[in-house]
């Protein structure tokens, strides 16, 4: 499936339903073009080498699932892939479980092709009707290339804040219950977490690049966008470096927790065996069946017995107590 | 909210109550202005576009809550966002929970504009009171930059001292006895420091920038006093790194004196069952029914059951007092 | 054992069956050469000093197994150390040990010299073929060594992957049973894991200098190809930092999982104790021999001391219940 | 408190008991002075701004403590703060807690002043006596600071030597025995050791700045002199950072040795429960109070219960060897 | 004692008996010089400063125990000291603790000045011999210089081969039995195995600023030399980093199968409690004294007792079985 905007310098905006004029478009200097390829057929796939020239590498790259954030500079355009959130499969109340999917952008000098899977990322799914709506200033590569990535990374905040107050709350609730499936997770989380801070890293150095001007294709008054949005997604990436020790913060919490949790049972356990054995010991020793055992005969043998049970259980808790254990 | 500070080169300083002159003065050479606004009101917020023709994305970061400090050069002006010290939510007695403020900050040849939110940061407060005291040496924008950036800076670390002394506090509670509480104190606070650090991280580089003469805003012969502020920030974030470090050992400490505990407990449990089960068992086989138990009928039994009991129990405390248990 | 391929401009490629001819194609600037060297006999060796004249440390590093990745440049040739995953000693299934075998590799103007033992790199075994086949573009030696370093690249992914679908099984079975046997293949895993680690970081840095352009003989227009090669197997020294990240994880769990089985045990044992010891206490009571006691005397002693038992038990329970014990 | 040496290039030596004749000294091309000023009076504070012209910011970091290394090169000075071990708090027989001194350092052309507190650092109390004696070579304001810096560097070395004997002894007598006050002393020589580091790494690179030529105030040929304090420190550096990692080795060495002890009690209590449980219950039985028990009425019940008693003691105690618990 | 050996670049090699003709071989341009010092005496150690005129703190560091590797670059010599094996007090049998010698190296045009304690390295012994051997390519200092590194870097490797199985068994030996003098042990070895690391991490810097060409007294073509000795030796503090991370993981394991004896020891414990208390229990009920217990008067009171506990037992072990204890 494909779509193919066509912008005019003069007369706006339009969807051309086929690629015969694809090659005209490309020459006209009066024209920008934005073809979103979203998983193409192989017919149309052929158009990146056949019309646009694209290296064949660039191309094996986008068609195949690349896997990470990459940036390679051509004579007279950009080939870039970047990662977005992928909302389809995310419901954070489940599961602290994010992926992203896969944008492939080819940014030349009138034109930018996309390509991705289905579902497409939302930042996509956006830029499709932001361009359809009628506004004063014309869409230039570098403009549409600015929206994208600017909605792109846009997504990327308010789930980076539900993962952080999550991750908060996983910790508390640790802190007062260690249980193991708060620690599963919290493993969970932090698999997640670390992926995602892998995939910034890279995608980092690729907005530092469009934002230090590095490409000839950017002019220098748009900078200051590209700037912006690397500025917004260095916070993504700080927000991931600080999820990653918060993760690891829950799991020391855990071990922390639990030694605690161990340390109160295992108090229980001595209190009661240290009240109970010696009691138990005093109640054996007058079951025994000598035949000369003056306190049996004795008429207030019992209540002597009961009475050293008495002494001896409260000798105990009193020095329970000097040991600050109740 | 806003407050408009005029600094005349001769005639000292006044306050103008509203925007109606504000063209004329930036115009004027011989004037200096500050532009404080607090929370302020849509119209005055235009103040920024229209009257100073600030980039558009530099007014949106600085209207909205931009969540960490950064520096960005324009071609005649610099726009900072730095943190300072939140003192309205801050009580160190109570939590080590640090939180910061935000102030925006467009710092040009004879302006300089801060924004913030109420409560304003406390170096803001003070630096009105600063500039009506009547001095010898004029305001210029420069001045009043520094002024406010080493009140901002020297806020921090009366703070920074007291979260050391808790801290260290902490860190001697645990050794002394390792309670789930103090852990999840600590924990609050490596949370904390952990913020304050990623933030002074950031703070510090936009401190070199200024201090290294890497704009030309700031003549040479001033660089010495924002090198100074930057010397003082760079102990700042050395001592939160410093804390960092501190939390993290308190809490091994606290998994180190709870395995402590747990073998205390452990070995209280083991010398109590270790001495009382043997003598249970004692008394357990004298209590047992059959007709020919010689020693039952000894009239000598008893004391001998005794006997052996004591001669147990005190081989077994030897042993232990061998194994250095007592 | 050695084999010679020879590829000449027009006339495609042949196989010499020995080093005969070897001096004379060297010197005829219409044919390239690739010498692969399999355990080659010392007199096979030799040819590398006394033919192609290459340095006698290079020799050295070649005969012998050299252990890492490196690059040395010399004045008309690059000599290359790479590893590849060694395919005869891996079966994932059995155990998570990568091994690499050493390729050594000299690379001039219009010829290809490698070495290697016995088995080979599934790589060479590949490009044994693929020189073979009928193409319409000439073997140039920049060419043979794009394939071979691409084939070499590619063989990683998939066993990466392999071992990251295990380590995330294992970490999963960890969590849900900790047995020691588990962590052993974690931590043996592990082991793997930084020994690739390091490997992919020297070889990286081989692979960045051949995409950068910094050797001559690497034409311009060929970089592309070299940056896709250092483009994939950077994912591949990604993918080992973060397994080396996971295989940490899963023996973090192990830790974590252990502490929470002690927990478990310690509470079946603690509460089996609490209730048991107490019931046997009342129960030694009443098998006390003293010759006054009421209660044994009482007709309904026997139920009544049964009824103090269950009561005793059923308080314990409610305590139990009421500290989240059961 | 002051004292004033004057360096005249031909007559030598000689104390000046006022500062009368300062402003004269200073502008004397034969003379070379320091001045060192010990807690200075308001009055004779006011020399560095009156006579030397200092930076004001300098003087304030000077009459205040200002916590950590710095270097701030102006026109014609330099101002350096070190940090020199405080011998008068160090007693490493009973806390490794070692602190330090601050000196504050101006450096000009035929000038040196220093400022510190009561008691003042070892190295300058030499100083005092090695610039009285008398020597062959002239007392320059650069072969002043380099005996100044030499003897300050060179008083770290012993300091760190016991520092580390300290330490491994203490990790020795950890693994033997993991007592909580040995926990309590690795952790208090570890909160001192990173503070150690932190300063070195601070004043590490004040050194190398003066050792790499970065004054103009010191010619070349006196740069190996500098480069030799430097190496000095180098290790200095080494050494905090290597006993760091020594610290954290033997706080893992507790957390090792305690669960190690852990499982020792726990095999006793073990042991003991395992052999003592089973024989306490089988004299339960007979001494239950059937009518119609055989073996009670049998002649030999008594030594047949004893044998049986016997018989599963051995079968455990076998039982165990087999599990090498014994 | 000193070894003063004599390089003419026709007559070959000789030894000097005294330093009567060190001045006259200095001065003489056909000859090369290597005087290695051991154990010098006073006198002996003059020849550095009053022949040689070495850098007074060159000399100085020489003749002490510096402590770790250096360069020092002076106007026509270079100053290094380089660290090798220690293999008089090598035993990695018995325990893995390395050493290593300091040497100390002067290198000029045409002379080379080693000094070093008794016992000398190993690289130094076999380099005596080295040169006596007749060979066709004369003896340049370079030549001697690379020969001498040459041997040191390579007596690491097979030292570093043995640690690295050494710490392998012990890794192993500790999943399978966690006991505490194994730990002792790797710690020992990690002690060992990061003072090695900290002195390849120097060293290797050296070996690189030689390799690099940044010593005008090693001609161009030697270079390559020196690059294949750097490269050893990155092998080596390639090892040391490998090592370092593997003794980490084998306190880990210790820690992790710790807690899993722990889990063993304490389900056999809880096993054997949960069994034996409630079947004491039964037998404390029947062996209570009451008149009215019917069970007691019953003629199949004793079966039915025996039954209830074969019944408690069995429903006991069944439980065990479902939670998989058994």
């Amino acid at each position: 499936m494909f779509t193919l905007h066509v912008f005019h310098a003069q007369d706006g905006h339009s969807i051309e339903p086929d690629f015969g004029r694809l090659e005209a478009l490309r020459a006209d200097p009066q024209i920008t073009i934005w073809l979103d390829l979203e998983e193409p057929s192989e017919a149309e796939a052929r158009v990146l080498s056949e019309v646009f020239h694209f290296h064949p590498l660039a191309i094996e790259d986008t068609l195949q699932d690349y896997g990470h954030p990459k940036i390679d500079t051509f004579a007279d355009h950009v080939f870039i892939i970047v990662h977005g959130i992928d909302f389809s499969r995310l419901d954070i109340e489940k599961s602290m479980d994010v992926h992203t999917l896969e944008l492939d952008l080819f940014f030349g000098q009138r034109y930018i092709v996309t390509h991705h899977g289905n579902p497409s990322l939302r930042s996509i799914h956006d830029l499709h009707k932001d361009v359809c709506e009628p506004g004063h200033r014309p869409w230039t590569s570098v403009r549409i290339l600015h929206r994208m990535l600017d909605r792109l990374v846009d997504n990327f905040l308010p789930v980076m804040d539900q993962i952080g107050c999550k991750l908060e709350l996983l910790e508390d609730m640790i802190i007062h219950n260690p249980e193991p499936d708060l620690l599963e997770r919290v493993l969970d989380a932090k698999k997640s977490i670390q992926r995602i801070r892998r995939m910034t890293a890279h995608q980092r150095l690729i907005l530092e690049s469009l934002a230090r001007g590095h490409l000839e294709l950017i002019e220098r008054e748009s900078l200051a966008f590209f700037r912006d949005i690397y500025d917004h997604f260095v916070r993504v990436a700080d927000l991931a470096e600080a999820y990653r020790e918060g993760a690891q913060s829950a799991v020391e919490a855990y071990l922390s927790m639990s030694a605690n949790k161990t340390n109160e049972i295992m108090k229980v356990l001595t209190q009661i065996s240290t009240v109970m054995l010696p009691l138990t010991f005093i109640a054996g020793i007058y079951g025994m069946n000598f035949d000369s055992m003056p306190e049996l005969r004795w008429v207030y043998g019992y209540p002597f017995a009961v009475g050293l049970m008495v002494v001896t259980a409260a000798g105990l808790l009193i020095w329970f107590r000097r040991r600050h254990w109740l």
